[in-house]
């Protein structure tokens, strides 16, 4: 195998790309070289978290977006658009294989679109670290925006709303048992909320009740600060209007995704959800943040990694028997290992 | 406050229960020293996990199962049970805070039963570290079932996994789109499948798909061997009959957990999978791996304490500065630190 070449990833070229990021879903060492090689380029790309409960129809919806994004200007160009399918729904009544598929044909040709699907099996634990890693590569390969589709609970979707800008929650009329599907936690992350399936009976009570949850929980009808709570800093740029920008209230977007209803106004709030976090600062806070938490993160890896190279194994095993026999604590076991 | 007196748990003093568990929920120190001095008592209780998503009626089976179970017999008394609801669906209609008020009064007056909710909102990350702790805790004050029920998906499963000895997961029919809402991940991780509300339409339906995707897991008819692998070891008990008992084939139980129909199936599941789990040497197993990993998480968090404990704040600031400006990334800034 000829090494991967980080030059041609930023050039543009899919097949260098791929192969890195398959060096990252491998742990092999090649991942890192690529990421640190690639890092200087990074730091523009919008990363867009598209999270959702199975069955709401986020696949179709981010595959439209990547579609209608492909018509929008960034920057007086159309923006080049990659999707990172974490943890596709793998039933056996045609998911993450087949769902792939479609999707290709579905937006083959378009060199401007990028997409790959990573598998949640296997890579458990490390989902949140690779997928990072793989927006860390995308943004250095020069994508304008990331689209991060992950089924929405528990972990993951603290993972996402730590590492994208934009966090998109998709709901759909009529799943379980409605409102008891919408968890409290969705409300935090949410910076769009979307309702998709609009021509489904029900929608608009879905909407309503997003409405009236997204109220209580920003408190009332002030426009309070939600999640992305405004630090003061020295940078603060001039063009900030505080009394209109310092809060961000999610709006709820019905959606038809299988008709592309709904979708150019998505992309409006996304485009104005990414112009609030760079007149506000939060753009460069979160992106302070991530790195904080990378570096720790890595700092963590690697203090495991010294000890456990450096740790007797016999001892190790001597201590877990005497505390499988309940000789002492596990946490009493750690003092005598350390 | 008076401390908490680790030998009273042990009697079966509630109130020292519960100011234990909130301890250990606020990272007070005191609950690690519970935890120590409960320790030598654990070892004893069966933790069964229960996970799916909401409105498959989870809490429901979770009550019914703590009822029946009291009914029940093991080492010729009635068990006592413990009930932990991680993560309760906290949504507007009636959540949470409800939900615990109507089980609280359903399964009130009997002392063999005890319940305890744990808010996943602020406890996130650590949330698989504190439910293994509350385990320890009521294992240690006797509980011998401990029902550990969870929202099921992404960590959340693969955490219930590696805690509990068995693990059941709830589907219901009509969830989403029917079998798209089943993920392969939980055929890993399932050691017992229920189909909850099977009073209503389409439960025969998502029995059947569930025993035919479990068929392809397990490699069509022949009876394999499936998450637990059993090892070869050499005090294998002498009572396990290998043809018999080296696989477990989740069952797929119908229940409607309303009306307390096809509980007692279930416990009797219960009760097999734990013999299962005794014969063939799985249940030590389990054990022994569970302590490893608590172990090296505690390690971990020791480590990356010290860690913080010695490093130069202003120093990391500096490095955290030179990576936001892409000087170098963020495992070259690793090197620097550490």
């Amino acid at each position: 195998m000829t090494p991967i070449n980080p030059d041609s990833i930023h050039q543009g070229d899919r097949l260098a790309l791929s192969r890195a990021l398959t060096a990252i879903e491998n742990n092999e060492p090649a991942g890192n070289e690529i990421q640190t090689a690639l890092f200087p380029h990074t730091g523009k790309a919008h990363l867009v978290g598209v999270t959702g409960a199975s069955g709401t129809g986020k696949s179709t919806l981010v595959n439209q977006l990547a579609k209608l994004l492909r018509r929008s200007k960034v920057n007086e160009r159309a923006p080049k658009i990659a999707i990172i399918a974490v943890d596709p729904t793998s039933s056996f009544t045609g998911g993450a294989l087949l769902g792939d598929r479609i999707r290709m044909q579905d937006l083959a040709g378009d060199k401007g679109i990028f997409i790959r699907s990573m598998a949640s099996r296997g890579a458990l634990g490390g989902l949140a670290h690779k997928t990072a890693a793989f927006a860390t590569v995308l943004d250095g390969a020069g994508f304008d925006l990331i689209l991060i589709e992950t089924v929405g609970a528990g972990q993951a979707e603290v993972d996402i709303a730590q590492l994208a800008h934009t966090v998109i929650v998709v709901e759909a009329p009529g799943m379980g048992d409605d409102i008891q599907a919408i968890k409290a936690g969705i409300l935090e992350i949410a910076d769009i909320l979307v309702v998709n399936k609009a021509d489904r009976p029900g929608a608009q009570n879905t909407a309503l009740a997003l409405k009236a949850m997204l109220a209580m929980f920003h408190g009332g009808d002030l426009p309070t600060v939600g999640k992305h709570m405004r630090r003061a800093t020295h940078d603060e740029p001039k063009t900030v209007q505080k009394s209109e920008k310092e809060a961000w209230r999610p709006p709820v977007q019905l959606v038809t995704a299988t008709e592309g209803k709904g979708v150019d106004e998505l992309i409006g709030e996304i485009y104005q959800h990414r112009r609030f976090l760079m007149d506000t600062g939060i753009w460069q806070d979160k992106e302070a943040h991530r790195l904080r938490r990378e570096i720790e993160a890595l700092i963590k890896d690697s203090l495991v990694d010294q000890w456990r190279q450096n740790i007797d194994k016999s001892k190790f095993e001597k201590v877990l028997k005497e505390v499988i026999e309940r000789k002492y604590a596990p946490i009493e076991a750690v003092k005598l290992l350390l």
